[in-house]
C-alpha cells in the first residue's frame, strides 16, 4: 500500500515520476526469452529489474495478458508479486460496472489471498457513474485512477461534449472529487493534450494525474510539466512501448533503462524547475 | 456464430428473448456442489442444463470469475465451451480502452484457439469513443454491445448529461451507430428505464437491445416490452440473480427452469402481443 505521501517521498527521493507501462506482448519480445517457461513473465522482470530505481510505479495492462488465457494471467500475477514493494502498483483495467459487479472486479485485483494480486490502484472508466468506482474505495489505501481525457483519437467522440457545465471530461473530475478525496482518487490525462491541463488544475488541483501518451503516443513531458506539475508533483507520466522495446535484442534490458533514465533525468530536471525538489 | 437472422429466428422458433446472466458467486451456490472439483462450473452447466430450451442467450459476467483468479478463469472457459452453441453468448465485460489494447481485449474473449474462448459477442463501455468499439469488429460476424443507459443508480451521474443535442446517452447511441450496422450492434438499456425506450427507439430503431434489470432490479417485462419491442422482436432481456439463485438448495435447477419457464411464458405473449411470432 502506497500512501499519497509515501508516493511524493518517492518522488522527491528518486528524482522521477515515471510509471513504467508493461504492455507485455508476447510477439513482441526477443526470441531468446522464448524459451524460458513464462516468457512475458521472464521480459517483465528484467525490465523491472532494469528501471526500478528510475520510476516510481508499475503499471501492467491487463488486457495484454487476458489475451493469452490462463498462461497470461500467470504471467500476471507473477508479475504482480515481482514488483517492488515501494513502487506504486497500478492495474490498468479499465473496468466499469455497477455496484455488486464492480465489487468483484475490486476483490479480482486488490484480495491477494485470494486472486495473487494485491495492487495500489486501479484504472476504472466513469460511464456508469459511482457505481464504478465506489466498490474500490472500501478497500483502505487502495486507489481508483478515473479515465478523464485519453489520448486516443476516441476521446472526441464524448470527452469533448459540452455538458452546459462545460465539456465531459470536466464534469467526470467535478463530480468524482466529491466521491473522494486527493488521497483516494487520480485521473488519467493523456499526454497528448498538454494544454488541457491548465484547465484540468481547475477542477483537480491537488489530484495526481496519470498521463499516458509520452513517448510512443507522441506528447511531451516538458508540455505537460509545464501546464501540470504542482508543488507535489502531481503527475505519474507514463511510458510503455518506447521502454519496453526500445530493443527486441538480447539488450532490451539495458535498452530500456537508457530509455528510462533519459526520462528520469528530464523529470528531474522539471521537478527542480517547479521546486518539488 | 449467430447472425441476425439467426437470432431472430431462434427466438421465434423458441417463443423467448431471455438471456440467462451467469453471475456465479461461489459463496451464493448450493452447498453440495462445493465437493465438485470446479463449483462454479458445475452450478453452470446445470443451469444451462434446465434453461437451454427457454432462453436466446447465456451471459456470463466477467467480474464473478475474474475475482477468484485462475481458478475463476478456469470455471469461465469450462462455462464457455458448454455453452450450447444455437444460443446467442455474451460476454460482460465492460471494457473499454485505446486500440491496442482494445485488441487484446477482443483477443481474450473471441481469439479460442489461444484462449479457449470464443463468445459471439462482449460488453463495452464507450467512453473511449469509437478506439473502445472498432478492434471488437475486425473479427466477422462478432457483435459489440454498447454501455448506453444503465439500470444503476450511478446512470444518473453522466448518461442523463445533456450535450445540446439530447443526452448524453442518446449521443452515444447516434455516433455508435455509424460505425457499425444492426447485424453487429446492439445497446444496453436498463429495464428499470422502460419509459426512455420510446425515445431510444428513435435513435436505434433496429437494434437489439440488451435489457438488464428485470427481476431482482425491479424492471416490468411488459414495460419494457411496451415501449421497446420492435417487429423482429429486437429485444434480449436478461435475468440473472432472480433465475440462478432462485433456490440455494438441491433444487436450485427445478428452480431456475420454473422461474426461466414463467418469464419465457411471459415473452411468449408478449412476442404474440406484437405480432413477432
Amino acid at each position: 500500500m502506497i500512501s499519497r505521501q509515501q508516493l511524493i517521498q518517492q518522488i522527491k527521493q528518486k528524482k522521477t515520476f515515471l510509471c513504467v507501462g508493461l504492455d507485455t506482448d508476447v510477439d513482441k519480445i526477443p526470441e531468446f526469452l522464448k524459451e524460458y517457461p513464462d516468457p512475458a513473465f521472464e521480459f517483465n522482470k528484467r525490465i523491472i529489474d532494469a528501471t526500478k530505481d528510475l520510476c516510481i510505479a508499475y503499471k501492467p495492462n491487463a488486457a495484454f495478458y487476458e489475451s493469452r488465457g490462463m498462461k497470461g494471467l500467470q504471467s500476471l500475477i507473477s508479475t504482480y508479486e515481482y514488483l517492488p514493494k515501494d513502487c506504486l502498483s497500478i492495474i490498468d483495467a479499465k473496468r466499469g460496472d455497477i455496484g455488486n459487479t464492480s465489487d468483484n472486479y475490486a476483490k479480482a485485483f486488490f484480495n491477494e489471498d485470494v486472486t495473487g494480486m494485491g495492487f495500489d490502484a486501479i484504472t476504472v472508466t466513469p460511464y456508469m457513474g459511482n457505481d464504478s468506482v465506489t466498490p474500490y474505495l472500501k478497500y483502505d489505501g487502495k486507489w481508483v485512477i478515473i479515465l478523464a481525457l485519453t489520448s486516443s483519437v476516441g476521446s472526441k467522440d464524448f470527452q469533448y461534449l459540452n455538458t452546459g457545465e462545460g465539456y465531459l471530461y470536466e464534469t467526470v473530475i467535478q463530480k468524482a472529487n466529491t466521491w473522494a478525496g486527493v488521497d483516494r482518487l487520480m485521473f488519467v490525462v493523456g499526454a497528448t493534450k498538454s494544454t488541457e491541463f491548465t484547465n484540468i488544475r481547475q477542477y483537480a488541483p491537488d489530484n495526481f494525474l496519470l498521463v499516458p501518451g509520452v513517448g510512443a503516443q507522441g506528447g511531451s513531458l516538458e508540455e505537460v510539466c509545464k501546464y501540470g506539475i504542482t508543488k507535489d508533483c502531481g503527475l505519474i507520466v507514463n511510458a510503455s512501448r518506447s521502454i519496453i522495446y526500445a530493443s527486441n535484442g538480447e539488450d532490451f534490458a539495458e535498452a530500456a533503462r537508457a530509455e528510462a533514465l533519459s526520462l528520469q533525468q528530464q523529470m528531474q530536471a522539471e521537478l527542480e524547475k517547479a521546486g518539488v525538489i
